[in-house]
């Protein structure tokens, strides 16, 4: 896995991660194909190994709004299904043929509770990927904005 | 301290809750007041106890967008302090006389990494909130879009 880009792990050493990869396997994803759906009940996290996958959020009904592509290798997506209410925030779609790494979510909550240097470590993770995607998100409300103002003003 | 608002200490015993309380003292503020700034290094981490705070965010020069309004006890703010890169993420102003518990960033940032079990609670609600937020500020975007496109279509 490549460790730069999976912000979920990063922190851990080997043995820790050893832990984690014994409660994920390899899934093959083909194009087109629906990986899950924003509102859905989250049951894996997953990492890209290979391929591209594309994010969206429900618009309105059959309109789409695309937040991000992964392509690199390790890119973690699914995280929502860490916290609760513990189901998607997002829907992830594959857009080019690959491999997924799938950690069932079950078994990596249970991870993070039994073993808390773990889970400490991840959580701290995620809070502060969360984090930067509200400032991100933020951002755009900011060029809504100033683009309203400066309709008004002119 | 009013529990059921103090997102950031849910899920901790007395105990706990004892060992937290211990590294953060009583403030007063008075109406007008400058609490702290977007991107200043954040060194405390804020819970009201009495009067109101209002968080913003810097539009453009001389212009503060309102993100929300804090007026109940227990309320939590400046919890971006926690993690990397360790800034506010807003800014927050007194709006009406109070008094505000404040609890040294470097303190408790050392009592979660001491104490895993403590670290844990609050990073996962720590997550769980900016997920929250994530997620709020995605449906503003969501509304300026939907604006923009009756728009396209009228």
């Amino acid at each position: 896995m490549d460790s730069s880009s999976a912000y979920l792990f990063s922190g851990l050493d080997e043995g820790q991660m050893k832990k984690i990869m014994a409660i994920g396997k390899e899934i093959p994803m083909k194009k087109g194909q629906q990986i899950f759906r924003e509102g859905q009940e989250a049951n894996g996290v997953y990492v890209l190994r290979r391929g591209a996958v594309e994010l969206m959020t429900v618009l309105e009904k059959d309109f789409d709004l695309p937040i991000s592509l992964l392509r690199n290798p390790g890119d973690v997506f699914g995280s929502s299904a860490l916290v609760p209410p513990y189901q998607y925030s997002l829907s992830a779609r594959c857009v080019e043929e690959g491999t997924l790494f799938c950690m069932e979510t079950k078994a990596l909550r249970e991870l993070a509770l039994e073993d808390h240097d773990i889970g400490f470590q991840i959580m701290t993770n995620l809070a502060e990927y969360f984090l930067e995607r509200v400032k991100e998100t933020r951002q755009e409300v900011k060029i809504h904005f100033k683009t309203l103002l400066s309709s008004t003003r002119s």
